[in-house]
């Protein structure tokens, strides 16, 4: 199986600009990529980068570079290879050995675990004639997607695959649950948990 | 075991005021709990609901009545019995039998479901010692307080469980995965989804 974790490296989590400066978010992006790469590869598996452009963090694993958009990007990947084919996002500092595994032992044609927001955060492909759609709210089309060329689905049921780092909010998970790069990061850049509305939110030092 | 849902019946879901009026939100709040409900009989338990004062809808299921605060009317639940008690929260609209035999059947001292934003949408509690504390940021105080007990621990790694319907943002998750009352109510009171920056988002008609 191979397993690819796409990664922008250009401009990477432009939403988290209201709490981050550019070069933060690089630093930031690369420190989630290592949790991710970190959680798959203690599941044994073996992750390859597919970035964007050249990155400028050293992740240990194999990168390869396609500056398309996702779905071209993944897609020729598919069309080139027999093997089934892993793809998680680069931004799941909460992923685990555990909830990597429940992904990939999952037994069906097609496995995902959607994202908040709808999105696909980990799929894996085992069907000659699927592809992937990763347009707005990608969870559902990749499962009418499926259907539409007679492929077995399972969806798992994960918060720590569904809570990929897009928002300032989401930032609190990361604290709260994170044990990796990104949650040191955070601290480092001075965000704490506070009480909020919500129950309790990150909130930055100073700011 | 004794499976208690709490639920409040004099004002609920306030910070679903800016798109809920309040009698849509007893509405709401009362689908959502019927939800729960559904998802844990499909499991096999047989919850009771702990309202803060009579409910206005019917539940089918053992009512009974007290008007303090979560923490202590759950206490005097744990003080009152030698059973296991598993307390699940009233707004798991995505609930299912899967989901809610993970954190039942899971064993130790005490089982944990976090939610978002750090709070402990299910809790079950097998230790004599154990108290809860439903505060802010919960999840971690449950944790610390099982500790302080010296009760194992485990933790559920539950979308379906992590996501409690408290702000706008949350009915999104309702209508991409419910499959009962409250992504029905939620259709019928004109909300569906449209693109957003998020992915996909819930958005009422002519709001």
């Amino acid at each position: 199986m191979r397993v690819i974790v796409p990664y922008d490296a250009r401009d990477p989590k432009t939403r988290l600009a209201p709490v981050l400066d550019p070069e933060e978010r690089v630093a930031f992006a690369a420190a989630m990529c290592r949790d991710t790469l970190d959680g798959l590869e203690a599941g044994g598996y073996e992750p390859e980068v597919l970035a964007t452009a050249k990155p400028r963090h050293e992740f240990g694993v194999p990168v390869s570079i396609d500056d398309r958009p996702l779905t071209p990007a993944i897609n020729s990947v598919l069309s080139g290879t027999d093997e089934p084919v892993g793809v998680v996002v680069s931004d799941l500092p909460l992923l685990t050995a555990e909830s990597a595994r429940r992904v990939f032992e999952r037994d069906a044609d097609i496995v995902l675990a959607p994202g908040l927001g709808g999105g696909t955060n980990a799929i894996v492909i085992r069907h000659p004639e699927f592809t992937v759609d990763y347009h707005d709210g990608s969870y559902r089309s990749h499962t009418a997607l499926a259907a539409d060329v007679g492929a077995s689905t399972a969806t798992v049921d994960s918060f720590r695959l569904a809570v990929d780092i897009d928002e300032p909010g989401d930032l609190t998970e990361v604290l709260l649950h994170g044990k990796g790069q990104a949650a040191q990061w955070l601290r480092d850049a001075g965000f704490e948990l506070v009480a909020s509305e919500r129950g309790v939110s990150a909130s930055r030092e100073d700011s």
